[in-house]
């Protein structure tokens, strides 16, 4: 059993969403992903997301651009936390794909991240801080995490040209 | 069997939604409508979209606010033409609601118009257009809808204060 | 007599539009495309939408960006479904195409689509769609892209890389 | 023979149109007024357009919202100057307005002014600064109302609480 | 020690954030309320954030409005998930505080929910699905509040007036 | 005496405003091209506007990028018609110098074209057409003008590729 | 000889203004206030911040609303440091008159507050922040200031009903 | 001692913060320069920010970007005028860092400069207007540095090509 499943709607936002596995094997957090379009998938969205709880996820991660409804969808049918990564879509730079996932209406939450690869990085260290509520060793890669990106902060000082 | 299916994602909805209701009326289209709530009845919705064809709708109306995921998700089940209505929202004034809809992926279209009543009456307009074409009554009734609002348009002339 | 009629304001609208004919081809329905502008041939555009419906068109498809008048002035002249595709525009990025082709007064809507290519493609599917109500090859048509759409997803799960 | 026609698109437009008619009149400059809808009366509006130049007028202001094609689609059949005003729309407060009416493209120009009441005075004494070039009195008017309205704006110094 | 810890930058956001209260109450998670402005209460923040884990809190949900800090600068001291609720600001209606609140960059995650009250209402529940990992009851409070949802919406057909 | 005044707050803008030039020079209308900025030359921009009628311009075109305020400024000091054209800006594209130059207070109008090069060329036109009501031979040369565009855009229907 | 000068383009605006004169009152800081209007007092305008220097002010302050040029074009004219107050306008709730104002191009900096009566405030707490450079008693105001606003957030505690 | 601190969130804001640093030793104006991140070294960014005024800094110019909280946060926790500069965003161009830093709550002021680049350059020039007011020195060069830019701007004349 892996601790976060992710999908995303399209491979072709696997160039944003490999941020967020990236961070997700740094902190040592196992996961799955997979291609799930809501649009084109739509059962095996629906089969995916009645089925994550059973199958021992501790959170979703979703990534979709424009009319983005995979993380909404997915959140409709289970009550695991559920996170939207907006990508930036080509016409309104991912306007579109923030407002369709966070403007959720009331009773269906999608805990949503800033657009493109900032917010797939950050849904991985999201995820990670909601499994670490239970997985003590997850904070403290956290908190290393925290303490190595202090450092390389304070050490770009070095770096003005 | 009814012409048209209109459906909303909520009550509060139907406030604009009854000017769809009321147009399809006046130009003598049948409809049904009912509360489908693409987050709180996930389930019912996918049946509605995928048995709408064999119910023998002609085209499909959804309206929905916010992240409006209700038309397109509906229109990933179905190949009817689906008609989206963005509802006007309180905080963003409905700008959410219409790129949640209108900005879908290649694909799956949503035929989507105005913002609020004129987009709800347009939408009425539209399926009744998109029935006309198996329907002539629908189509002369379309043409005395357009007289009424020429005539209508010409005669304000008279409202000048 | 083809099925749709397909038009846009200027030539360069072409590298979008493409995409639209191209669809339409792939599911079998036939369509006259051409060169209509709205500001510099509004004559040659209102005797076109005039006789739009005399000519047998199901469906007129017009795109345009900018202050795009075209949909809108079309469907001021006819009772036949009219599809707007907003093109992306250079300083706005077809905001402005949007709202001037979706936000049309009540009594004579324009089915909106998504801005750019990802529109253009839906534009011919929902075109489709409304012709397949008298058609029921182009239902089927679609029914057979809506499975390709599908498993063209499902596939894409082994190109992660 | 007015040196103006103000044209609008309907007659809810009035409340705003009518600050231009009253700085018309204040200045003296002779105009006709009336409902031209471009969607409702597209007929009427082509014909207004190409008979304005034969019909003697300097300028045309034309007042419209939403999806706003009328100023416009004059401007595509004229030579004549045309002013544009956006009427502030119910769900976008005349942003969509302000963007049909001034995105035109390159050929077809239409001079637009702010949003609302402001813009609406603006095209009466736009329309006067372009008629003032034929006509000295109507420049001497100009010079007195800025007058008028440096002395109000100094004289407001005696109105703070 | 309470599952929750809700706070926000000043006590006119309680309008909205009485919603989080009341949702967790409903749903049987226990939480603590207070005021702690970031730009006024700078020491009180960094001490309350830095405390949180310790102080056995699972989750933050922080409501600010406008250059909202408040939940950024918290999730900058934890290890803790921290959830962002937009207060709907005066000028612009929101937009400024989702802004400010969901686009942290790499490395800082908040999880942010829709503008105004659905927004607060949502946090409640985001925060009840992460506790509900650890606590089986809140899951089993998250699905009936979901079936309490559902029925509500199929309800809601009986009130078209 | 030239009949337009070309003026743009940087020699950057020139790459747009150069479509100005070239529009009035291809219909035949006599202008003077110079640098003129509103912050950096604010006595030569008093100078000028207030010199402007009296040396005989019939209208002035100001180019201007981001808090565009030179035709603004140009148009509180003299009554001949002031077009502005908003310059595509870096970052925000130029909304920013459409919404500083059209949303002028009332009683100083602005005649705004669109944004970038289609308002450059838009705005020599609009001059034109100002002056033709004074000097037929421009209504001559407008009416070809328009003409050539017609049957421009008539002729591209031969570049489907 | 007064510290600061505030100016504002309308009595309209102070509504909104009359909270920095409130704030500077309150920190003990002297002012002189008037309407100077950009576009209806352009001459006053320029004298005034000609003058401005040699009236011994340290800091102007100016509101102005829609296309507010009063702050930048007073920076243009000055070497004191200038203070621009974004009014929340009608249609575009201020959006225009901050991007206005901030927009500046690189020479003339105009220092922008929030939109309304916020940035009103705090344009009179940065006009103290800068002369309290020179007088010390500012700063310590200042910081009694904070001290106060610190002390009631914490005391707003006390206000959840 | 020096004049000014300039502080950024990040090495790769250097890119537009240099030209603060260079237009502030073009005017000689001295200044320190470092990274402190907001979110990434929260506790040097307080105690930084706290000592500022001990330090003998007169003004603290502060660049971020996205979620930009550095220029507010530190303004929290001192009396000393703070100027922030928004980082041009990749998604959002900067529209995110504008509103994240200008809309600040009322009693803890940020002076806001334009977007990007140019904005570097004015908060340069506004912190050496502030300085100027006790170093008569800084205020020569001001008025220097604006001849110089007065010239270049007239001079520039030449470069039509």
């Amino acid at each position: 059993m892996s601790d976060v499943a992710l999908v995303m709607g399209s491979i072709s936002d696997w160039g944003t969403m490999e941020q967020t596995a990236s961070v997700l094997s740094e902190l040592g957090v196992s996961y799955t992903k997979q291609i799930i379009s809501a649009h084109r998938m739509p059962d095996e969205m629906f089969a995916f997301s009645k089925e994550a709880q059973a199958n021992g996820y501790r959170a979703i991660i979703a990534g979709a651009g424009g009319a983005a409804h995979l993380p909404g969808m997915i959140a409709a049918n289970t009550v695991l936390p559920v996170i939207g990564v907006p990508i930036q879509s080509k016409a309104l730079s991912g306007l579109d794909s923030l407002l369709s996932i966070v403007q959720m209406p009331g009773g269906v939450p999608v805990a949503t991240v800033a657009i493109g690869k900032a917010g797939a990085v950050n849904a991985g260290i999201l995820a990670t801080q909601i499994c670490g509520l239970q997985v003590p060793a997850y904070q403290v890669a956290l908190q290393q995490y925290q303490a190595r990106m202090h450092a390389k902060a304070v050490a770009s000082n070095a770096d003005f040209d």
